[in-house]
């Protein structure tokens, strides 16, 4: 590119129409010029051949991506080694981007071919690249339905306000049958959780169906909420072939599920969005395969542009690594995931963001601390299920630890006087 | 674990029912006993929990992951900058596992689930860690349909044998309506393409409508059909929305598409699958997103297993990132993917391997001889459409460079007697 074609991949906010573009933020590491790179990276994703030959044309004023700022350091190397850069100063870079949502309309996986794709992996110069955060305008927005109950309707569904929302991972999460699969999840809603959800590995397997898991762990929801006076929800795995997930939805709220769990990349944010446009239920995200690109500081895509997308698909909570070193993600990216399911997204509903993770009753109060408030689910596994006292005593020791916490007593010293809580933190206290 | 449950994760290959597993490569790099964290990796990604609280049973024998391989060198340090990873020697691993596929049967989103989900990136002891392979018996192909023409139905659609097939990416790639799009389409395979495709960004937009252009593209392909004598096909882009795919396959074959391009991991393999069941043309994978996880070599998931992934989803070819410093993608890798699309995998049917990136008659034949055989696609784009004398110049000088590499003429001496070849050596031949 000469300082021409360089230039015109370059514009002041002020000079676009900012709801034609949405923005990206990417941290890049380059060889060479890094204005020519951020050019390059605005021209592989939007018009790579911007005229015919012979032609007099330009398509970029309407069709090119843009930078908008551009800030940039000389590093002596790059972060990690790569294979075949070119030569040229090494810098770190960080670069806000206007691309025209025109050259793909609002449309899931249009959207992530353009921000993820071949414009952005395969940019001349710039072999590390990671897309760290993603901004639509309102009328982009507006476009998509986003979630259907959102965090206050997941509330009203539960009639559970003011504290975190408790989900359980029934374990072992494979290999029982529905019956005692049934039982336990049925202990722990009476013991106080108030959703019982299916690993996301356990989908419709042949030795415990969907439609019998789903009416003897419905019929267990309906009698713990008997007993205790509080809804209770079975949350359902219908993660399966794209074409089954209205079949299962069908199935597994007929039967009792009064939400359902989709594993999100792996069925395809636009399978979600279809889903949403037919479920009845709320769903719920949880994260396979997001880690494979997520998880490396220097490459990759952030996992909050993940949580973002997710958010826009409809999901009206999502599940996500949480705190701690057993998830291996840092604490600021946790925050940047919970914020992006809870601030503000044009016409779309909040989602719940439930960060996960080996937690229990002994974790509760440090992921209270963190999140800084009381919008999250909490959803422990075998801090439940692996409790010494069974399901139910697992449960008891979550609401117990709740009540300290809300109580302004530390969580410790309530345990004095509660076996199932003073068990959980000797069991698990030791833990992340 | 102690000593008898990291047993509990080994085997011998010869006391498993291969039918009943899928073998799983993985290099890793952990801190600590590499046979612990071999033994967690198939815990975690399997029966996590193996047992309920207060009951004598093991769900290991029937539902765990099992290490039939492993081969671990201690190393200095990690290989590149891990946070929080446990004290201890580190060591690069490479383990085989065999994971148990009645645990989610044969559905590609719960595959995606337990291969590459939380039980792969979230063990504890291993930061670092990928995918490097996956094999699968017969009996679980057999539930796949693959690709329904394969290798040998494109040739036979376009009557062309014991050669390349020649794409071309028409450019400017966006912006540009659909008369002067299908009048370069035109040029280019009345030059010789055999296919001129819809670059991966560009699908349903309201400046270039899907109908509009593929039926202007489908005459252009029957004009250039009836002038040169061979059959010609327009590959349409209905990359969209989940529930668009099918209409936008019924509506893009109507108008006169004779191939559908789909971006396969933003739009999901999943879906693919379900277009796949309805599809009456060949369908063409694009390869957006893949690099975000696929690109460095101690982390993610090899860009192999995606192709054999889209191989039995139904590609009838794989776009795949092709030689050269440009597409970033060590030789082996791309040796890797080719292998993937062509070898032997039960019922399956091959696809034909298209490795892309920048290419021209310049880079013929050192794609030829890397490859080392014909049945591949080569996929020009501004090789053709930013060729100096103009898009059918562009594809007659990539014929011109196959006859001579065919005669076994050294293409740059063929040049002399062919203008348009000589014009792309001197256009491109610098590239690369």
């Amino acid at each position: 590119m000469n300082a021409d074609d360089i230039a015109g991949f370059f514009a002041r906010r002020q000079d676009l129409d900012p709801e034609s573009y949405i923005e990206l933020d990417f941290a890049f590491e380059c060889a060479g010029d890094p204005r020519e790179a951020a050019a390059h990276l605005c021209s592989e994703q939007s018009t790579a051949q911007w005229r015919r030959v012979g032609v007099d044309e330009d398509f970029r004023p309407r069709f090119a991506a843009r930078v908008l700022e551009i800030d940039a350091a000389p590093r002596k190397e790059f972060s990690i080694p790569v294979d075949g850069a070119a030569a040229g100063t090494v810098h770190a870079v960080r670069v806000t981007l206007a691309h025209p949502h025109g050259n793909f309309g609002p449309r899931l996986p249009n959207l992530l071919s353009a921000v993820c794709g071949e414009g952005v992996f395969f940019v001349p110069g710039i072999p590390l690249i990671r897309l760290l955060d993603i901004r639509f305008p309102a009328s982009f927005l507006a476009a998509f339905q986003g979630p259907r109950f959102g965090i206050a309707g997941l509330r009203e569904r539960l009639n559970a306000f003011g504290r975190p929302i408790f989900f359980g991972v029934i374990k072992p999460n494979i290999g029982l049958p529905p019956e005692p699969f049934a039982e336990i999840g049925y202990q722990a809603m009476a013991g106080g959780l108030d959703i019982a959800k299916d690993d996301e590995m356990l989908a419709d397997a042949p030795w415990c169906p969907l439609a019998a898991r789903a009416a003897l762990l419905g019929a267990a929801a309906r009698r713990a909420a008997e007993e205790t006076g509080e809804p209770k929800i079975y949350l359902a795995n219908i993660t399966d072939e794209v074409d089954r997930l209205i079949p299962l939805h069908d199935l597994a709220v007929a039967n009792g599920a009064g939400a359902l769990l989709v594993n999100a990349m792996p069925v395809g944010l636009s399978a979600v969005r279809m889903l949403r446009g037919h479920a009845t239920v709320p769903l719920i995200a949880h994260f396979p395969f997001v880690a494979s690109f997520a998880r490396l500081p220097w490459y990759g895509v952030h996992s909050r542009v993940l949580t973002r997308l997710q958010r826009l698909a409809g999901f009206d909570a999502v599940i996500m690594p949480g705190f701690g070193p057993r998830m291996m993600t840092p604490e600021a990216e946790v925050l940047d995931c919970i914020r992006a399911c809870l601030e503000p997204m044009g016409s779309i509903l909040p989602s719940l963001p439930v960060p996960g993770g080996s937690d229990s009753a002994a974790t509760l109060e440090r992921v209270y601390g963190k999140v800084g408030g009381v919008d999250f689910g909490f959803v422990p596994g075998r801090g439940v299920f692996g409790h010494p006292g069974g399901p139910a005593a697992g449960a008891k020791s979550l609401r117990q630890a709740w009540d300290a916490i809300a109580a302004g007593v530390p969580v410790a010293r309530r345990a004095a006087a509660h076996p199932e809580l003073a068990a959980a933190l000797a069991a698990f206290g030791g833990r992340g």
